[in-house]
This record gives C-alpha cells, sequence and structure tokens, in this order.
C-alpha cells in the first residue's frame, strides 16, 4: 500500500526539522514550492535564524508538460537519488549532497544551491565560467568511467544496470528527441516561418538512417550510467563552482549522450549570440568563446577519461593497444551525432531552450533557429566519419558559413 | 529461507506425479539422473505402463567443470525456464514444453526429447539433417527478433531486460570465450604440440583488439534476448524435428553471439571432418555439406528476419530506407567475429569439442585443431569488413587452404 501524496510547505518544514545535524533545534522554518512544475515539486526551506537552508524534491506521478494525462512512474525518484548518491561518491564537489529520502513518498531531501545560477540563465546572461569545461570535463569521465565495464567490477555492473531500468523516462527520450522532429507530430512544436525546415526534417532519408542509428544506440547501448539529460539547465554555476544536478533520467545508456548533450546545448547559446547581445560588444569574441568552451568540455572529458583508463584498469584485455584510442575515436562520434539530435529538437520539438526562444527579434530568432538545425543536421549526418574534436568545430563553422550566404 | 536441496531420484519421481494431465494415476514410474554433471542434474522420469516420460532439471549451486569452488546463483534456473517459455512462444515446435518447476529448488520439469539426438553426436555419426537450417533460421529469427526493440515494445523490453541479469553465467563466458585463450592461464587446455599456436594467440595484438571490441559488445549491446550457449550441443535433432534446449546462459546481448555460435559449431565439425571417416567415402562431400549447412543457417536466418520485419514493424524509424540492410550487414559481422572466437576457444580454451577431441590420431587431431584455429582467426580479424555470408566462405576456405599448404 502506497503512502505517497504530494507534500504541503508544513509537511516538508516537518521533514527539514526530522533530518539531524542540519538546522539547529530552535530555528523557525520557512518553505516555499519553487518547481518549474514540470515532473516535480520543489520545496526550498529556509531558516529564519541562520544561513542554513535545503532542497526538498517530490516527483508527481505525472509530467505536467503534455498535460496531466502523461503517468509517469514514481520510481523515478528513487532513480534520480540512486544516481545522485552515485555522483556524489565519485563527484563530490560536482554534486549536490543527499542528506534524506523516502522512496514511499518519492522525495529527496539535498544540499540547497540557491547561491548558484542555472548554467543556461548564466549563459543567456552573458557570464563567463573560466571553470565550467574543466568540471564537466571531470563530472563527465569520473561518472561515465566508473560506472562502465572500463571502471567497475563487470558483474556488478550488470546487476547495477538492472536498478537503473528507467522506461518511463526514457520513452521521452525516445520520443521527442529521436522521433517526433522527423515526423508529423502533435508533440512539435514551431512558428509557422520555419515550416520549410520542418519539411526537410521530415523528408531527409539519409538524415534519418543516421538519426535511427544514433536511436538503436540509446535503446540497446548500455555503456554506462548516464545522467540522462544533461542540458545547462541541469546545471548550476558559480564563476568558481559547478554543481550537477536533476538525474531523473539517468539510465545504463551511450556514454556520448551525456557528453553530447553539454555541447549541443552550448552550441545552442552559440547560434543564440548575433541576436541576443545587441549593445556594441564584439560578438565574435563571445562566439568564439563558446565554441572554445565546448571544444575544451570534450578535451578535458579526453584527457581525463584516458588518465583514469591508463591509471584504474586492471583488465588486461582493456589494455589492448589501440583500443583506447578505437573506443574515445566511437565516444567522439557518438557525442557529435547526438549533440546534433538535441540541437534539432530544440528547434522544432516539444521542448524548446530559452537561449533561442528568449530572442525578441523575430527575424533574429529565426536566423538562429535555422543555424542551430544547420548545424545540429551536420553533426549528425557527418558523426560516423568525425575523427577529432576539431572535425567537430568545422562542421558547426561549415553550417554557420552556410547559413550566412545563403541570407 | 531457501528450501533448496539437490533431488534424489524418489523426490523426482514425487514431483512428476504431481504434475497433472502427464502420467495416469495407476502408472509406476522409474527415474534416472542422466546429466552430465557439469552444472546440473537432469532426472529421466519414465513410466513401466506406458510411453509417457519428462525430464526434470535441478541446477546445483556451484559449477563442476571447475570443480565446486567456482559458485553459481540459483537464479539461473528461473532464467532458463523463462527463456524457455519465451522460446517456447515463439517457437512451439523448436523449444521443449515447461510442465512445471519451483523457483526454491532450482527445477523445471520439462517435455522429454529421448528420442532426439544431440546435434553434435548426430554430425560426428555423419547423419544429415537437412532441416536444421531452416528450422534454426527459424529460431533464431523469432526469438532474436521479438525480444528485441524492433519486434517488442521498447518500454516492456526494458524491463524484460531487468529480468535476464545474469552475471554469473556471463563471466563464464567473459572468462572463457574472450579472456583465457588469449593470455597464459590456468583455465586453458591444449596438448603441447599446438603450444606455438598458443603463443601466437597470446602475442596477436590485431587479434587482440577485434577480440576486445566483440567482448564490448557482450559486455555492453543489449539487443535481444540470446540463448547464450547455442552450440550444437544445446541442440536436439532428428531428421525431421529440431529443439533447443538449455538457454541458461540467457541474457541481453548482441544477436550475433547466437547466430555465430550455431555457426562456429558447425565450422568446427567441418574441419573434423578429414580425420574422422576414414572409411573411404568422399570426405569432400560431407566437407560442401557442412559449409552449405553454415550457409544456409545464414540465409534462412537473414531471410525470416528480413520477413518479420517487413510485415511487424509499425514503428516508422525502423522503416527508414537503407535501415534493415545496414542493420543485417553489422549481424553478419558480428556473426562472423563471435564464430571466430567461439572456434578458437574450444581449441586452446578450458572447454572443448567432441568433434575434434574424439579423433583417434593424433596428427589429424592437431590438423584439425590448427584448421580450426585458423578460421576462427580469420574470421575474428575480418569480422568488420565482411558483406556478404560468401565473405565468411571464402575466409573459411582461405584458412583451410592456407593451412593446407603450409602442411
Amino acid at each position: 500500500m502506497s503512502t505517497y501524496h504530494s507534500l504541503n510547505n508544513e509537511e516538508a518544514i516537518s521533514l527539514a526539522k526530522s533530518i539531524p545535524g542540519i538546522f539547529s533545534e530552535s530555528t523557525v522554518l520557512n518553505c516555499r514550492e519553487i518547481g518549474d512544475g514540470n515532473l516535480n515539486l520543489v520545496f526550498h526551506v529556509t531558516s529564519e535564524n541562520s544561513t542554513e537552508s535545503i532542497i526538498i524534491k517530490q516527483a508527481v506521478p505525472y509530467a505536467k508538460v503534455v498535460g496531466e494525462s502523461w503517468p509517469l512512474s514514481l520510481d523515478r525518484a528513487r532513480i534520480e537519488r540512486q544516481s545522485l548518491e552515485i555522483q556524489h561518491r565519485l563527484c563530490p564537489d560536482l554534486v549536490p549532497q543527499v542528506y534524506s529520502y523516502s522512496d514511499d513518498l518519492a522525495y529527496t531531501a539535498m544540499e540547497d544551491l540557491s547561491e548558484y545560477t542555472i548554467m543556461r540563465k548564466g549563459l543567456i546572461d552573458g557570464n563567463i565560467y573560466p571553470n565550467f569545461a574543466e568540471h564537466i570535463g571531470q563530472f563527465l569521465a569520473r561518472t561515465l568511467f566508473f560506472t562502465s565495464d572500463l571502471g567497475m567490477n563487470q558483474q556488478e555492473k550488470k546487476e547495477l544496470a538492472g536498478r537503473f531500468v528507467n522506461p518511463d523516462l526514457c520513452k521521452i527520450t525516445e520520443d521527442l528527441i529521436f522521433e517526433d522532429p522527423y515526423r508529423a507530430s502533435a508533440n512539435n512544436n514551431y512558428s509557422a516561418s520555419i515550416e520549410d525546415e520542418a519539411e526537410a526534417l521530415r523528408n531527409d532519408i539519409p538524415l534519418h538512417l543516421e538519426v535511427a542509428l544514433l536511436r538503436e544506440k540509446f535503446l540497446t547501448h548500455a555503456q554506462a550510467l548516464l545522467h540522462g539529460d544533461l542540458h545547462t539547465g541541469s546545471i548550476f554555476v558559480t564563476t568558481e563552482s559547478t554543481k550537477v544536478i536533476d538525474p531523473e533520467f539517468a539510465f545504463f545508456g551511450p556514454m556520448g549522450f551525456d557528453i553530447g548533450a553539454v555541447i549541443g546545448n552550448l552550441l545552442l547559446n552559440y547560434v543564440a549570440q548575433p541576436g541576443w547581445n545587441q549593445n556594441g560588444e564584439d560578438l565574435t569574441i563571445r562566439e568564439d568563446r563558446l565554441l572554445e568552451m565546448a571544444k575544451d568540455v570534450w578535451t578535458n572529458f579526453e584527457s581525463s577519461f584516458r588518465t583514469l583508463w591508463n591509471n584504474e584498469i586492471l583488465d588486461e584485455m582493456f589494455q589492448t593497444p589501440g583500443y583506447q584510442d578505437h573506443y574515445l575515436t566511437e565516444l567522439l562520434r557518438d557525442t557529435a551525432g547526438f549533440a546534433g539530435c538535441k540541437m534539432i529538437r530544440r528547434i522544432v520539438g516539444l521542448s524548446h531552450v530559452a537561449d533561442i526562444d528568449g530572442i525578441q527579434d523575430d527575424s533574429v530568432r529565426e536566423a538562429a533557429q535555422r543555424k542551430a538545425l544547420a548545424i545540429g543536421k551536420n553533426l549528425v549526418r557527418h558523426n560516423r566519419s568525425v575523427n577529432s574534436i576539431y572535425d567537430i568545430l568545422k562542421l558547426v563553422q561549415l553550417a554557420s558559413t552556410e547559413i550566412g550566404v545563403s541570407k
């Protein structure tokens, strides 16, 4: 018998008080529900007498993004909490700490990150995060390596994968990223001005083949425990620090899906640049910086991952000369392909990004949308022939130029 | 609290009597334990008064093949029984029927196939099975298609995969097939006369890379519910009929592992031919027939699989032009690679095949071993460039010729 019900502010406060060692006995607590309401309730519990605070995140049994008619298993709260715990163990500085939880009530109480900014907002505001590429490269390398057959006992990995079967949330990705953008679907969402682009996506058979192959990897390639939704809205930043949150889409899948999510979302901010900042700042510098950051995400990931491989692997077969290089090349190709899929779906699919939707001027926004699609399609089309991160940058610049010329 | 204990003949008879509809009330039952004793007890329960009989197979909590020190989860009895049920539902004529079971006692009572011959023995005896390729092609196509993302709901497939996590038995494959033959391992088992071959296997870095890539597919590529151990000792035959048994190694893995197991084991019988039959029969005909059978296994599988794909798939992304061909080519390549791995391990690894070990003449047996290794290595080395089943036959014939010349 489930005891599940939606928490209210009073219950959240009472739960917060019951966690030992966070708040002093005598403190008066306040609570505000601050979730964006898509999939979860988020309670921010603060103290009147001190700076202590916590977050209590509770899953609701449906996805509001498409109305209450899309039911979602509450088990995703357990999956998110266990992912947070694993990721925090592997990267204590880069993931919030879990204080307590209830699987029945589908909530997790965790470290409050109110002093942080959501990275997407920070990027839109033109901020610079000089440590981000290094931090996220570390996060990706350590979480992916140590939950794969490379970095953990191969029998324990199979048992762990069995505990991260996450069909409901994988279904969202399978539909919204790998299916709807290439079909006439009621889930799609784009303005009439780019109907030509949407139609081209529906009719591009060579592109469909690449998407189908990437989808197959998402469906079958149980390489490591992924975050599963690693866009810039799942990352909190300050100038010095980075925290990765919200791993409720976690499952065992292809590593490139996480790396591609980060790079694809940096590129979505990159295409939004020309129209966003209109106060005379040299936009080329900002664009270059974002491309540099995208490149650095990969190079930091790659060097951390190779170091782990060289230092941590005892298994002789994984030490076969040439294997590591082959593995990293395949990862890079997957990264390019998944980054492209993620860009495309944010333009024509259900869920968009504020980087682009926030552009006020219609024609500037449309130009950014077309540029995002051109880059996304280039990355998907050519993913299987990419050999270095510079090939990815070339595909980005080629698409940018083509769009520039065609305007 | 587990009630597990090893059954004795009296208990097996009493279990058999309790199954409704098999034996008449008044019948007198006899029981004999007929297992080869590696991983299981096998009770053959027969009636004195009629032709009715059943098999009761019980898992023991260790693998005898390496002494009692290799513990094995009894959960494999559940995995085997559920695999049998799924396979029987998909291929009722090709899989024995399950009558009853107990997960606590780790036994399954099933259809008796005493009138059948183990295919390996039948092939060694020089028998011909004209329907085999068609039957096993059907079995492979239907069991692999309908347990993959192609033939079942993709969310239900994830749940099903979670119920076939089979670390203990996968570990046996990972060690004995993908690791030991390429190392100095106490598990290896070969005569001093082919120490040169074993040493060459240990030092062949390009081969190791291909084995590592195939192992990675075995570790991560959750394509379909495999039988997992589909050699000719897991297949019962008569001239008309085929039954696939013993799926205790079942797990979600790469389809080519099952197809390659069948083809690799036919090729092991093929290399054993020249020395086996010494009564003047034209051996070339027999050899050609075995190669033809290996080819027909693939072509029957392929045509059944393509028919299922064309008729059963509603998913639009899987209908993308070019995708089916790409998928089948990848499957064929995996098939070649895994067939090669299976041949190699049966020569230098722990567990051999009677097709070759049964050859009386030392030099003829050694020639067969060298030929098996040459074919196996060729298939592994070139698996990623195979484009048709005829490429596989060419690799087989090339290896046979090279060995012929070097003798």
